[in-house]
């Protein structure tokens, strides 16, 4: 667990060096929305899935040194989707990892604002990367089409919506499992992708990883709703029992706690199944799914 | 009057049915949110922004079916900008162009979803462009970079958060030149720009057009501004003088209402002198100059 916690702190702090230099600093007109753009960003994530980004490209022999910026903007397109989730009209969350969430901090129109400024320089960075840097145009705009794919309505937010419209209704395990690959599951599923694209992987390889990234988002999601149940408020940075008290349908809620235990260790092991084929490169990825389905916040 | 109104008639029914192809059908799972994104869509824009798009490239004599994607992700750009203008904690406005707004009819939460659906989707078309068809793709991503950095926090999303943070403030002259050039202005400078360099413009056409884009963006905005003050209700479908009732900062307030209007004409002017190198191709752009300064809607 030591190695593997090592290797996190080092990607991260890469992820974070990136990030601070793409977003733009709080002293830049006009202030307010930079501010609440950096507030959000850095508001202490895990960055897993800029990680599995770099991992996926590292696992696939890549140069993970053109991967850090689409990794930051995967970042950047995550720390959108929180800014949003947790607006009034949506989610309702006054918390999120400990600090107040972006509207409670700056208002809602900087918070939907901010969300959408997250978004658009996601996109700014990796077309501006295309252009002034060595990486190949076909590659730049494949990756970003996977992304665009991932984050809409086929995708990210067909998720969010369809968990919207569930709210405080009697839902199917079908309806929990739609909700679940597409509001987390695509996101995670396409920063492994998009590493491996990067990274020069061949098609069996991106393949692979792709079937390894559908199952640690699905375990990552798993967690997340035992952890409601079970977690400590202090470590989690938020209300434990905040889905119990919104009514909202959780992997325990459907299957039980138990199970839901059972099925996270199965697909971890699928997970690790999918990468039987690559050699130590692929280590950190298979360290990292261990972490998931170990992970107490 | 007349043959410039078949013009845009004839590209506004081209645009449409781009947008009708990219955007899903309303039977699409999740179907409320494709429903909000049509409806915010075909809810009766002019679709200037578009059309400059394709007559920019008009102008430099390029085949404007390579432009009616980025024409049509111009125009889901603008509507998503709409939909979250429109939102309570923004501009909170119940009607738009005689139609409820998006919030009005389908909630605060898919509207601020279907908004970010439009602009992730204005993404996922240009980005499939550069890679199924034959558009060049260092060519596409220049463009994808060139919307994305107009629409940021250095753009239009700056605007909109300037005209926030000024609203019931006194404000100096400007600061309503920074709103408006920001808001409305860039993407309009960056419609024309696009379709010219889809359009194989040369480095001084595309500086010229640019000027040109310039020039009409703020006019656009003094024409809007004054039309909030004499408008009819019934042909503008919002209410007028509804920016007095917000004490909003605008031209006529800042600078009179008959000195807003010479100053229009006056940029009317020099939009034209900027097409003064252009052939017969350049006359639509021409007329559109003259259809906004003469626009009652």
């Amino acid at each position: 667990m030591l190695l593997i916690e090592k290797y996190l702190s080092i990607k991260k702090k890469e992820v974070e060096e990136a990030l601070e230099k793409y977003l733009s600093p709080t002293t830049t007109y006009p202030p307010i929305i930079h501010k609440a753009m950096r507030y959000s960003t850095f508001a202490g994530g895990k960055r897993i899935r800029p990680i599995l980004a770099i991992s996926a490209c590292e696992a696939v022999g890549g140069n993970t040194q053109d991967v850090i910026p689409f990794a930051a903007a995967l970042e950047l397109i995550h720390t959108y989707s929180l800014i949003h989730d947790d607006l009034p009209s949506i989610d309702n969350d006054d918390y999120r990892r400990g600090k107040l969430t972006c509207h409670k901090k700056f208002g809602e129109a900087i918070a939907i604002l901010s969300g959408d400024a997250l978004l658009t320089l996601a996109f700014e960075i990796m077309s501006k990367q295309g252009i002034t840097e060595k990486t190949n145009s076909s590659l730049v705009l494949r990756v970003i089409y996977e992304i665009a794919f991932a984050i809409g309505t086929s995708g990210m937010i067909g998720g969010q919506v369809v968990d919207i419209i569930s709210e405080n209704k009697s839902t199917d395990a079908p309806t929990l499992q739609y909700i679940h690959t597409h509001k987390t599951g695509n996101l995670i599923c396409t920063s492994l992708r998009i590493g491996a694209i990067l990274g020069g992987s061949s098609q069996n390889q991106l393949r692979l990883l792709t079937q390894y990234g559908e199952y640690i988002g699905l375990v990552f999601q798993i967690i997340d709703d035992i952890l409601d149940i079970e977690g400590n408020k202090e470590v989690m940075g938020k209300s434990s029992q905040s889905d119990i008290s919104k009514n909202k349908l959780t992997y325990p809620s459907v299957y039980g706690l138990e199970e839901s235990k059972e099925w996270a260790k199965q697909l971890h092991q699928e997970a690790l199944t999918s990468l039987e084929s690559f050699d130590h490169q692929a280590d950190p990825l298979r360290e990292i799914a261990k972490f998931i389905v170990q992970r107490s916040y």
